[in-house]
């Protein structure tokens, strides 16, 4: 869900790489939006060439013209500085170079940054973080990460900071894409719970809200698999609180979508795993189009640095 | 372990009043610390008036005079710039303010510190993080709670920040001071290792250094006890390593005096929960003193203010 539109300002193409599925959209320079284009993420290989073949159609295939700039979001480890896309469990580059890479084959000056502090960049702008000092934006779609801001700055430590995804919740638990088991993401990301529905049903859900949908039915495997994805957030949760005592946890992502749903049951736990909870728990009013916007934000800054 | 001496600066009265042992030490105008005298904290009510007899008797029976401040350390929520002992689990106070009764009682100006954060400023100022911009330093005593500094500033929260002792890590598990189950200091504080100990053997140990010895001595109940507190301090660490990515998390209090028989296991044990870690496992080197090293750096800190 993306506002109705932002302010005045440069022409930008903003490009969320998901781990199943791209999403792309434009900004022009009245701060107006075109339509949202979606495909699906290519397998890539180690120089991430696919995802520049991608950008190349999504340039074509997205209104209104013209961009100064191409705004990638990308998911793993990136090195935003110096314009590397470093590794990402669910995809395939190693230590690609996309911005450059996109630059030599459109033309286009690109920029790169992370799906999730580009998320967080959209909370604390115009979203549910907005005037805070302290806050943690927990994503949670394909993968689970999060954005940061402590006393007014924000947090990425070289692109490590904010990787909760791949704590171990449950030892010897659901096997991860990072190759270790039981790690948060396994358990509570939206692509974990659809997974863990499908290996114990054999039914193949239309992701993480048929799987809510049918748990608020009472179906047992679903209401299992998403009250283990319930309880894991929560300790993740209790932890943050418990380090940082933030002004607020904000839930964005795909997950976030299904707000109260997910709210209020997860309140209740965190409430019992951590009673002395400082942090509001809000959700995010943009979703799963969160990092699209910090993209479309972060496109903007990067085309006013010049 | 005080470091040998200090430089030259305002001499103070330090006193770090643990759950179970309250110590002081008076250090001098050259630098040089007295001996560390060591009392029982006594049972504590809503005023804290016993924590200010307490004061009164340490002035006496510690040397070299004179002082110009009395540094004082307490656990729990403490709010150091109003000067207010919040609360503590496992003492009696409720907003007591502390340092204004010790004034009145003893005539002498005094602060009010909190313990761990003051271990948080020995280590920043004179051991395992000397240097460092992002770390954690993980006291474990009769409680276990955190101090954190994120991008060169420490992060307080009104008190709040770093109370990770009492985020659920085995739901149902052991009871808590706190009132609630499993806390991370259920299980993992020297307190409760040696609680957890006697519990299950009958035996009474003296602290949790005894019930390491028999457990490395293959005494099945202490190992159970021993790699469960294992267990449970790698998660928590895993927690803080995959949120912030500090250079160091630093391991204090009077369980850090294990020495490598700590640090040894938690590496392995952090390694397989989160094997993306960042964090280097560091062990003070001033253990169970940390507390009390850095009241005194408080104290000379407060006594320059004026």
């Amino acid at each position: 869900m993306l506002p109705e539109r932002l302010g005045p300002g440069s022409p930008v193409l903003a490009i969320d790489v998901g781990g199943t599925t791209t999403k792309a959209v434009a900004l022009a320079a009245d701060g107006t939006f075109g339509d949202v284009v979606r495909r699906a993420t290519p397998v890539v290989s180690a120089d991430g060439e696919e995802i520049v073949t991608l950008v190349e159609r999504l340039l074509h295939d997205t209104a209104p013209q013209p961009r100064s700039l191409i705004a990638l979001a990308v998911p793993g480890i990136v090195d935003e500085r110096r314009g590397i896309a470093v590794r990402a469990d669910n995809l395939g580059w190693r230590d690609s170079p996309l911005p450059e890479l996109v630059r030599r084959r459109t033309g286009h000056r690109a920029v790169l940054l992370h799906d999730v502090r580009a998320s967080g960049r959209a909370e604390f702008a115009l979203g549910a973080a907005s005037g805070l000092t302290d806050a943690v934006i927990v994503t949670i779609g394909t993968g689970i990460s999060a954005a940061l801001r402590v006393q007014g700055r924000d947090v990425v430590r070289g692109g490590y900071a904010g990787e909760l995804g791949h704590v171990v919740v449950e030892p010897g638990g659901e096997p991860c894409a990072c190759g270790n088991r039981g790690c948060l993401e396994a358990i509570a990301s939206g692509l974990a719970i659809e997974r863990r529905y499908r290996a114990l049903s054999g039914y193949t859900a239309q992701g993480a809200d048929e799987v809510l949908l049918r748990a608020d039915g009472g179906d047992h495997h679903a209401r299992f698999v998403w009250e283990s994805a319930l309880d894991a957030l929560a300790t993740a949760i209790a932890h943050i609180d418990g380090l940082l005592a933030p002004q607020a946890v904000v839930l964005a992502g795909g997950l976030a979508e299904a707000g109260d749903r997910l709210l209020q049951p997860l309140r209740e736990r965190i409430r019992s795993v951590f009673p002395a909870q400082r942090a509001e728990l809000r959700l995010s009013p943009h979703g799963r189009d969160a990092g699209l916007l910090g993209a479309a934000l972060g496109g903007r800054a990067g085309a006013e640095e010049r």
